[in-house]
């Protein structure tokens, strides 16, 4: 039988949101009372525990419906262009969150400008080269001013909840942690512990040689993908009618669909793996993770577009086949994130209504019916998806932005849209999650700081082996290589001395810091003072008794 | 007439070393009494501005003799091949001082290897250009390691020191600092304030412009030393007889010595421009200053090589003028930094000692004579020399070590004596400095880091132009240059993995740090307990009473 600690045993506490738990199977009396005290003293601390033993299925904190109200009235019920209440959002889901929806957002207006320059090269049918240029120049410098401009206003936001200067606490070993029990050298507590040498070979032995086989495993499939190509090219200029020319998107549209099909796939055994390597920290076992994910995302998504670039050198096919991946994989996106689930959510919903009206019972019905609700919607598992799906979005955006100036266009479209579904997710579809201070976006920006390095020398490539460009350089090819080396050296190092050269935080908030420590200080030495004007006036009695000797 | 506040008079505090003040003229005794006391109560706190204002001369402790002679035979007279007894560097001159000799001693030790791989390309005469490759290539490799493995050492020096988690202390404006006397947003008190828009307009009006001028000086002069070169040669063809073919080596030797001229009256210039600018933080004005310097001097003494090696493309010359500007240049300096000051300094010691033993005054006349003769001798200002030319003779080795195996070996030469010089150069020519803590070399890491980069480009583009690379590719010169571009990027990026994976500190110094952190957290907790135990013990009696009514 299970039993659901409903939320009204917690209901009394200074507790807020509300925290419902779900039990296993016979659970006694003392362990509920023992946990309900556990959970209204110090929030989540010790459940994580009962969590992985079994004992404890799920806790997690209600939804306020009427709080939740008035934040989805702000933010995308009413359609309308206007920013993201951040704070309001980080009032309710913590700052975690709300940072991923103010990069998000300020992502897209950052988008922005790429997206209007675009546009021209699709209406007007730019094909010139030198425009091209321009194109790609502007991006390549734009991507890093907008990357270290987010580093201020991140800093801005988080300033202003108090998270810039949070100090690190000690880290407890992560929950799923496991090993033979012995003594901490740090702490000084008894506590499993694993040995890091089975850890490195559990990594290096299994892990590393799984990766690699999968992302062999993504260049197998991407030459069947090939393969499908020419059998459709061929099937077209055979028949020569007008359907099959629509034929040609196929391929590409089934591409996409395998290569998410095969990135969800993948997260779930890195997920497992990384976990089976039983990192102590949570912090190490984020980072193992985001390393897999990152490595073989990017090769799935990019690959083809790499060897498309490189060595069929065909542009068109580039173009076509950039369009068809981006556009594929956002509108899946869309659809497997957000609307799908919201769908089942309804439909869910509607039967548990139906239940407790035959029902009948108390006044309690409606927190009761809520418990019920919640209990069955999805975890949010973190803001890793989100921040992936931006992430790849930036590599198609920046990575060949010289073939396709729309990309940007279409960027900017998606993320209008997606700051509605992730946050129709976050309020109708996933249970309310347990709120996370933070302050920054972390390994993400240096991420997306890779990307948009690895971005300068693709699009570098890529203009030197336009035949525009060629055409200029007619006897020595050698020069022209010479000359788009060159540029891209320039430029990485214009890239460097901009990071350098920006200031991570804004000079209001250098000052109001450095006003803070100067009170801190100023505040330590009073408090040394006092300690030693308390020590002197102990002393006077010794000092007499000196005087009199 | 100048007064002299011997050493006797402060000899009486707790403070050691002894310090001396030089006075200016007419003192009054009040003043010269309130310095006392501030001189033994907080050391150099609040003598700076007397120094500015010309109160007092000069401010410095006296060398401590017995402790100097112990220091000396454990460290360089008894010449031996032996480790430098860094913590007693340590305990006479402080952390800044001691992380240089660490930091010359690593890098001498870090060489070897590159020196001994390095000297059978001249014993054997190997010419072939794929053992410059791997040469060049273990040289990269190398050269990022032994940077990233300081980081290790220098953690360890600093943790054993104490000053590794140094805490940063409030900065007051710098001695120099003038502007018109206003409220500190910061402090709140009354300082001068100078505004920021007026130092800008100074730095790029003023500044920028003189660099620039001063950049296309330095041009001048090495198109003079081309020309001069050209006329050796001609000299040479037309004798043909044996003693021309030294004066091939002049234009070189005349050059180098013009280089180091110019760059120690750069330095002086920039020193003044910098202290203009009137940068409120000593930071603020050593980083403009470094910034101004590292540019100049990385130009003046690697524009003629670059040139040699990229516009001439004369690997010949490249290496007679690379050797022989990296040994002038250590000559020069052996001799400009250490022999030549010790030297007059002797000559000024006997001098002195005729005049005391002339005087045949008290028992006090060693102390005396002490004072007389530190008075005169140079003030250390600071490690930024002596980096430097450990920066530049790096830049010697590593910019074009395909071409000149052999730099590395004399680099080594130098630096087992430059140990010796600089030893002597700290204990016998200057006046003891003011020890300084400090955690690790700073900026100069960065400025190391980025000159390893540059070498990679420089090797790839230098093994790239040799004739015997090219022969393996006569057919096409663009595929030869894709295949070196390919590698160089392999390279870097292999560099920044390198970089990111060592780990900065050692395992078991992030063991301690974390054990101190966790004991720091633990006892904020226990204080945290304590007081609010205290308060729960004022409570009771108000409990009390609610429970009476």
């Amino acid at each position: 039988m299970k039993v659901t600690l409903s939320a009204l045993d917690t209901s009394e506490s200074s507790f807020t949101p509300l925290v419902v738990i779900e039990f296993a199977q016979d659970v006694k009396e003392e362990t509920k009372e023992w946990l309900k005290n556990r959970i209204i003293a110090p929030k989540k601390h010790g459940v994580r525990r009962l969590l992985t033993s079994g004992i404890v299925i799920q806790v997690f904190p209600l939804h306020d419906n009427e709080a939740l109200k008035k934040l989805e009235d702000t933010w995308y019920t009413r359609f309308a262009l206007k920013y993201q209440p951040i704070d309001s959002i980080r009032g309710y889901f913590g700052e975690t969150i709300a940072l991923y929806f103010g990069f998000l957002e300020y992502f897209t207006f950052a988008l922005i400008p790429m997206a209007v320059i675009g546009l021209p090269y699709y209406l007007f049918v730019w094909e010139d080269y030198d425009k091209y240029v321009i194109f790609a120049s502007f991006n390549l410098i734009w991507s890093t001013v907008i990357l270290e401009v987010w580093k201020r206003g991140c800093a801005n936001m988080t300033y202003r909840w108090g998270t810039l200067l949070m100090k690190r606490k000690f880290e407890e070993p992560r929950p799923g942690f496991h090993g033979v029990l012995g003594i901490n050298s740090i702490t000084g507590k008894e506590e499993p512990l694993y040995p890091s040498y089975k850890r490195q070979m559990r990594i290096y032995l299994v892990s590393l040689p799984f990766v690699c086989l999968c992302l062999y495993f993504s260049l197998y499939v991407m030459m069947i993908y090939f393969d499908l190509e020419v059998w459709a090219l061929g099937l077209h200029e055979n028949s020569g009618s007008e359907w099959t020319s629509v034929l040609l998107y196929v391929p590409s549209i089934i591409y996409a669909i395998v290569i998410e099909i095969m990135n969800r796939l993948y997260r779930y055994a890195a997920e497992f793996l990384t976990s089976w390597e039983n990192h102590r920290l949570e912090s190490a076992y984020q980072n193992h993770l985001i390393l897999k994910v990152l490595v073989f995302n990017f090769l799935n998504c990019f690959a083809s577009l790499f060897y498309i670039a490189f060595v069929l050198k065909d542009m068109k096919l580039l173009r076509q086949s950039l369009a068809t991946l981006l556009i594929t994989s956002q509108i899946l996106n869309q659809i497997v994130e957000s609307l799908l689930p919201y769908w089942l959510q309804r439909k869910h919903g509607v039967r548990v209504k139906r239940k407790v009206q035959a029902l009948k019972v108390d006044i309690d019905a409606t927190l009761y019916e809520q418990v019920i609700l919640e209990k069955e919607m999805g975890t949010y598992l973190g803001t890793f998806d989100d921040y992936l799906e931006l992430f790849l979005q930036f590599g198609y955006v920046s990575l060949f932005s010289c073939v396709y100036p729309l990309a940007a266009a279409f960027a900017v479209l998606n993320n209008f849209t997606e700051v509605n579904s992730d946050a129709l997710k976050m309020c109708r579809v996933f249970k309310r999650p347990f709120s996370e201070p933070s302050a920054s976006i972390g390994v993400w920006q240096l991420a997306f700081e890779t990307m948009s390095v690895i971005s300068v020398v693709t699009n570098c490539a890529l203009i030197g082996m336009s035949p525009q460009v060629n055409a200029i350089f007619p006897e020595s090819k050698a020069d022209l290589i010479l000359i788009v080396v060159v540029v891209e050296h320039a430029l990485l190092a214009l890239k460097f001395i901009l990071a350098f050269a920006i200031p991570d935080k804004p000079r209001h908030i250098q000052m109001k810091l450095a006003r803070l420590e100067f009170e801190s200080l100023e505040a330590l030495k009073q408090q040394q003072m006092m300690l030693v004007t308390e020590n002197l006036k102990e002393e006077p009695k010794e000092s007499g008794k000196e005087k009199a000797t």
